[in-house]
């Protein structure tokens, strides 16, 4: 399978799995409710959802918590760029070639869409209803593992220091924690969700850990040296040139594919991510 | 024991496991520790946590989850209270007498502090380092229960009729709404929150339930009548006026107390608290 086809396959099944969390249960009060729908469901590319589900093919295959697992980082993920989106954040007016978040439900609602967003995440992780048969101790697993990568000693951590140092010129170790935490942190703990709900012994948990890291800090460069034309100079091809900035994301993706040697073909779908990753024009 | 001495004790002990949960672990950047450290330890009455504490000891008695829980839901109370400030949102300069969070570190690190402790209320629940015997059962009961108070069908949701509605007259059935969500889920899920971790059975959980929803409700009408001199026009003594209005709290002081009927003495801080709640003069 080619990764397109793979890619398009999982997205799939991530949109089927959104989609039917936000069915039943939980009743929103407008215009929570369609803030909600109009950022969730807006084209996203669902590459944090679909890590989640590699890594669970990896080590065992698809389960109910797998899924409600990449639902949940999915909806951290949305969560998060409509915080950052916010005028006092990252003031940006378009987010996927629509109006932002806030642009169209105003600011007051698209704080509130956040929240609700990433609490409603860790009830998918929780819900009974649609967790008949998960095992407690890997559903308190998969909720730590959550928190500690959307908090503030990982996502929230580096939108921080990000915000804080607006305008300024920041050294190369500053910009490595922002990258680290603003993307790496949630793109490292989906692998990790993944394998955890699918199971994971310690051994391969710890290798598919260092893949994460690897190919969360080699996205942020790529999607910086996509961008090279933006604003931002706090980034590895503005302070290293796009040159030596283009080998270190090449080099992490060939330590991310490294750190897979202990897995067979059912790891071939995260190697095939991290090629199309180091490929990735767009 | 009079109920002063009772809040003090309890609220020492609060104190305490909110310091230490925020002594070791996790590592936030500045400003965030510094805003998270601001508005977790400004002097709040933690009536929130403290029923967590009641409600356990009505059960049968304080254990780490009981602690932690209450420590999580004072985290979910503080991040509320600084989003709610925001001037998006009701836009408040001061909180507890001292400048707002937004005022002292600006409007993205107010709304960054939010999302942090947000977050971070579900790692304290699930973390192993401080829960090392907590049954994973109940700690998924727990997560469940915290994340349904605090969301888009709790108190996000009052909070979005709340502000969708400023300045407009609303009927007594959307103020009820907004009565039952933005303040009475997180008292409600306080309560059921310190019966669970205390392991309570069907039938005890019930009546705390209905006990935690009819104080939830007397709190903010009790809020409302001692601010009768607010702007606030969507609340019950505007709409019903002053008499009929603490009619209605002293109601359903009556029937909280009233659903304790099946617990012993051990249940007497709950009662308390609720005629606490009646007397209430600031």
């Amino acid at each position: 399978m080619d990764i397109e086809s793979y890619l398009t396959e999982k997205r799939k099944i991530i949109e089927l799995s959104l989609a039917s969390v936000f069915s039943g249960g939980d009743k929103y009060p407008a215009p929570l409710d369609e803030a909600i729908n109009y950022s969730l469901f807006s084209g996203g590319k669902r590459v944090r959802a679909i890590l989640v589900l590699a890594s669970a093919d990896a080590v065992s295959g698809p389960n109910e918590a797998v899924l409600n697992a990449a639902a949940a980082v999915e909806m951290v993920h949305t969560y998060s760029l409509i915080h950052d989106d916010l005028p006092s954040m990252d003031n940006d007016d378009f987010r996927r070639g629509k109006p932002s978040n806030h642009k169209v439900f105003g600011e007051s609602i698209a704080i509130l869409t956040g929240d609700a967003l990433l609490t409603r995440a860790f009830s998918v992780l929780t819900d009974r209803g649609i967790n008949p048969n998960i095992d407690p101790d890997r559903c308190m697993d998969l909720v730590y593992e959550l928190s500690l990568a959307a908090g503030g000693s990982g996502m929230v951590g580096g939108q921080t220091v990000d915000v804080v140092n607006q305008g300024r010129d920041l050294d190369l170790k500053s910009v490595e924690y922002i990258y680290k935490n603003k993307t790496g942190a949630l793109i490292r703990g989906a692998v990790r969700l993944g394998a955890i709900a699918a199971g994971a012994e310690d051994d391969q948990l710890l290798s598919l850990t260092n893949y994460g890291e690897k190919i969360g800090f080699a996205f942020q460069i790529v999607d910086d040296i996509l961008d090279i034309d933006g604003n931002e100079k706090n980034t590895y091809p503005f302070i290293l040139g796009m040159e030596k900035a283009g080998e270190i994301g090449k080099g992490l993706v060939e330590e991310a594919i490294d750190s897979l040697r202990c897995f067979d073909e059912k790891a071939d779908p995260l190697r095939m991510i991290a090629r199309f990753l180091r490929e990735r024009r767009y």
